[in-house]
């Protein structure tokens, strides 16, 4: 059953197929920059890419054993049960190497300083460099990748293609700093003595030694202290890389922006990357996909999610400042339900964005407006239009039949968390699971973390191609099986009907030269 | 050394004591509505009140023999070295019943609904009911609050004397509700069926199931579902305790800023409160004071304190989207240190409120106003003014010389954390630690829970008087001793200079009567 593209059936039921030839350019969802298609390190011919669109069969699709990813790392994916023709999710796996920058040369230019390692060959052996990458001075970093689109493909096929481009050209930013660990980064590139330029308030503010809490200075007390500057806050080299993703996802989502027209880069897509370097692995998140490590059968998430009920706070602050943005249709309070003309003048449910509890309060006509975050669980939306608060692209996105965007409430920006992962000695079991929402709407960490674990315990430890078949089983346990027009999972629940794409990453490799 | 303040010495030294009859109308600091004077519980006399003001020998502060708190719980406190004339910080604790209302009163005519037990007898057994309280209608909930002031005394003594019966008034609103441990609140009070509204957009919006994410009804899904309305959200009775004590802080900050001017309320303050009520412990922490449960020996934090640099990225978020409130002479923009005119054209570390690493931008003439929040750790000020971001009052602090004020970056809600006592089992070790930031700033959790743990092992399990014993020794550990005109601590670290001000609460006690 879980058989690879090529030996799944060959009759196509329901949607339209991609353009057979690969182009795919007049297709809906498919950008004239970059065609839709599965992920490049797939190696997918165009017929198995139409095969592995089948909404019926939803076959799952692994790597060919004759290619494989950094560090042995498992990938597998579905396709969704009809919601959308093609496959919104997208992924990207490369190995990168950041050149050092000649002396000179803006940061605009070095878009040609940074090669990427060919991570998978048709042989399977080792990694080949091109002679320029051979260098030692350059910076090696790995790098994997889910998008999850929605209301089109564009944008998550976009960022697959160029968003590891951006963390590398900020990376180049910092590669000299980075490439020397006992520094400590500097606040000023350059940095020439100078004297410190006050406006007048602040001459005037400092001179007072302003403080009313924890020192001297406040108002009545008895002993005033000198004024002083404060010393430069140290930053961590750590710090830098977290920026240089940040920075990336910003770039991204502008590029998205400026070119969205021009390229027809439709919908918009959530970002879940994994960058490892100098020893250790930055997780950074933006929108609803997780990504958990699995150690010792212990699990550690390394993510959070953005939807509308965990940034509901972030998204009722920002239309409370900013109201116009509501267009005088919503409201930024949340009630229990929809609130209706009878409710008016008694008291009712409700909270703001300063209260994590409820409270009643008297309902007014304004309160009849529809509320900015609505549903409940997988169902909240935010302005009735979107269920995840974070991501790429969706600078077009309305309200339906009105003028009011979605844009200025969703963030591009990720969280970045990190993890030491030369600090720690894992096993051949110890890994990184990567899902999209699909993966996570059916099976909890724990479940994700037993199938895991109890998988890989019953596989030759080193055979290379059992991430790849644990990352098979988990899809296949989140799909499910076709029963009663159904699909469906153990204990008889509901199986996904979402696109799933699952990456299993060993960490024992990590302190491997790979 | 460790004296009550009675046997302290009684020469004074350093600034003006407070007004001697316990009037203090006048006096800098207190307000004309609640004149300054030490907790109500230590029951001090005005000559005590002027002994614990002695800057010099700083005695510390404990409850009298005679008298006790609820469970027997501990506190002592002690004046700071000279930053202010008066104590700062000031304490409530109260066990309060509400009543339940009758049918067709309005909450604005409850205040004499909610009555205070005297928690603090002459005779130190059991609690006095007045008549009117041994109804077992009544809802009773346990209180302890700190406040901290700054730049004056009035915030603090006007919460400490108020927010307990905001708090009341609040619970007294679900007094009903709580009472019925299986009844799920309900959404609307008087509730009856009525038809939902809809604004014309939203007719149509709803009409056309928009949902992009995770179902169908996304551009180009083969299906689409009928529309259908979201059930109501579930409610928990805990998180209408945690609403009451939200409101009530909002309350109390309204009923500041419309007296200031009236009852010559100075400054503001931060609030930590406790409401044991149901069996569950209530936290609420709005400023940098702390709690702690150490339970076992195992330390359970219970609040997060709110300073620049926790709030870092709301208060630039919020200067962002309202930068008329920086009065175009701060940044939103943080900077390891200060910029300076030469800085200008170089590349130079920021991050903004997206960020939690840094980056380097090039640096413009904008970037050269100061910054929102400068400074680091107990140095670290908004618009170069306070060093703490929630609490009560503040209404009328501006930047030093202009017309920018604080009061918009600075929140007055409370975040509260729940712990279900009555789930555990507690031994009579187990204790809540609340403290003012002068305990933590010089002494860690670990230290903390060390010492406490330590102290109690080496009393008789019997004795009422531990907790008070407990919360002496603490005071003394952060406060130190005068050594070559200077307070020092163990390992001869700097003492506290700030008031300190502490409860040891025994857990033990929440499972019986009182």
């Amino acid at each position: 059953m879980l058989t690879r593209v090529k030996s799944a059936v060959a009759t196509f039921v329901g949607g339209v197929m991609p353009g057979g030839g690969g182009g795919g350019v007049d297709h809906p969802g498919a950008s004239e920059k970059f065609p839709y298609s599965r992920p490049e390190f797939l190696g997918l011919s165009p017929d198995e890419v139409e095969c592995s669109a089948d909404h019926c069969v939803r076959p799952i699709v692994i790597m060919k054993e004759s290619k494989r990813l950094p560090w042995f790392t498992g990938y597998a994916e579905v396709i969704n049960a009809g919601k959308s023709t093609l496959n919104e999710d997208q992924a990207c796996c490369e190995v990168l190497a950041v050149k050092r920058r000649p002396p000179g040369s803006s940061p605009a230019s070095s878009w040609g300083n940074v090669a990427r390692r060919r991570s998978s060959l048709p042989n399977g052996e080792g990694l080949g460099l091109r002679e320029d990458l051979a260098n030692t001075d350059n910076l090696p970093f790995h790098y994997w990748a889910l998008f999850d689109g929605h209301a089109g493909c564009g944008a998550a096929v976009v960022a697959s293609r160029l968003l590891h481009h951006y963390i590398a050209l900020h990376l180049q930013e910092v590669i000299d700093i980075l490439c020397s660990p006992d520094l400590q980064p500097p606040t000023c590139l350059s940095e020439e003595p100078a004297r410190t330029y006050l406006t007048p308030t602040f001459q005037r503010a400092l001179t007072r030694a302003v403080s009313l809490r924890g020192a001297a200075g406040a108002p009545g007390s008895p002993s005033v202290r000198p004024t002083r500057f404060f010393a430069e806050k140290k930053v961590s080299q750590e710090s830098l890389v977290v920026g240089a993703i940040e920075y990336a996802f910003k770039d991204m989502d502008v590029q998205i922006e400026k070119e969205r027209a021009i390229y027809n880069i439709s919908g918009g897509c959530t970002a879940l990357v994994v960058v490892y370097v100098l020893g250790k692995i930055y997780v950074g998140n933006a929108g609803d996909s997780r990504a958990i490590i699995i150690r010792g059968g212990e699990i550690i998430p390394m993510s959070t999610e953005f939807t509308p009920e965990s940034e509901r706070q972030r998204l009722q602050f920002l239309a409370f400042m900013q109201p116009h943005l509501l267009g005088n249709e919503f409201t930024h309070l949340e009630f229990p339900r929809r609130v209706q003309r009878k409710d008016v003048g008694k008291r009712m449910l409700y909270r703001d964005f300063t209260m994590s509890g409820w409270a009643y309060k008297t309902i007014q006509d304004d309160d009849l407006k529809f509320p900015l975050i609505y549903g409940e669980g997988k169902k909240a939306r935010v302005l009735a239009t979107i269920g995840v608060t974070r991501g790429l692209g969706d600078h077009s996105l309305r309200v339906y039949d009105s003028n009011i965007f979605i844009k200025p409430f969703l963030s591009c920006c990720p969280e970045v968390q990190v993890y030491p992962l030369t600090q720690y000695q894992h096993g051949a079991d110890d890994v990184l699971v990567l899902g999209t929402d699909g993966l996570w709407d059916v099976l909890s960490n724990q479940e994700v973390a037993e199938s895991v674990t109890c998988f890989l315990a019953n596989c030759d430890p080193d055979d290379p191609y059992r991430y790849t078949m644990a990352a098979q089983e988990l899809v296949m346990r989140a799909r499910g099986v076709l029963r009663d027009r159904g699909w469906r999972i153990s204990s008889d629940r509901l199986g996904s009907g979402d696109d799933i794409s699952v990456y299993v990453i060993p960490l024992m490799h990590g302190n491997m030269l790979d």
